[in-house]
């Protein structure tokens, strides 16, 4: 490696697995292990960009989803189905956008065990100066281009479909 | 949409954003918030795979970065640029490395104030026996191919890159 070439930790890593395991699993070793940098890397510049609303990138998601539905309100148990995240991680992300002012809960209207997270109008307020500045600075994506970002989509989509089942 | 394709939430931002937005932002927003999805998939399919030795993919991550060093032994700070991961991050991460025998703490021979993790006989084995089964299952990545987890890795580079600096 000569001595003007950064550093790259899952290079030296393919190395190593490449030596000491064979190629077999080194494609994948390497691919997860960039997804995961990748996603702490984004998650950073993405919670920096949303400072001003208070939002992190999971309240913003959920946030997004109750501002493009219907009626403006979500079951809990359809929005974790939707951000396929935990039962417990919803009620922590409406207690967040709840202590905003950005959501309230309120009781179904045919069924009153149900619970439904109702977005309020400081929420629409934040989801859309928010998605402005996401927009603006393309999710943070910098420097990939647009033709990197549509592969990402495309390969990705079948593993995201395969936990769906 | 027909009836029998299961509902992609993803597909259906991109909707959003395409008719609300423009077209300028949606594949980056795609992007996005596909790699936000698959991390929490692999994070999930990856920590089942680990449990037998009470590893977390953080974990592991740390783990074979002491066992492919040369001493067996990395400072603190070295361990968190590596892993792009906060100080604080790194102590925890150690401390349940620590905790389960796989590592220990020294001090640094020629910087006594310097605090290196340590790995030890039970961590290398450790780190072989779930490098094993990570390796038999791909890392938890089916059913994508060989060839989409090179593209991954080949596009994510660049945004890796530009957060090293």
């Amino acid at each position: 490696m000569p001595d003007d070439a950064p550093f790259d930790p899952i290079a030296e890593a393919r190395r190593q697995w490449n030596s000491h395991w064979g190629r077999v699993a080194t494609p994948a070793m390497g691919a997860v292990t960039s997804i995961m940098r990748v996603e702490q890397i984004l998650t950073a510049r993405l919670n920096a960009l949303l400072k001003p609303w208070e939002l992190t990138f999971p309240r913003y998601e959920a946030l997004m989803l109750l501002y493009y539905s219907r009626r403006g309100s979500l079951p809990l148990g359809k929005m974790g189905d939707r951000l396929q995240i935990h039962p417990t991680s919803v009620t922590n992300t409406i207690d967040g956008l709840q202590n905003l002012g950005y959501v309230e809960r309120i009781q179904h209207e045919q069924d009153r065990r149900k619970r439904l997270a109702s977005i309020l109008p400081a929420g629409r307020e934040a989801a859309e100066r928010a998605t402005e500045v996401l927009n603006r600075e393309r999710f943070a994506t910098t420097p990939l281009r647009e033709q990197d970002l549509e592969t990402i989509y495309d390969v990705l989509q079948a593993l995201r479909r395969s936990a769906d089942a």
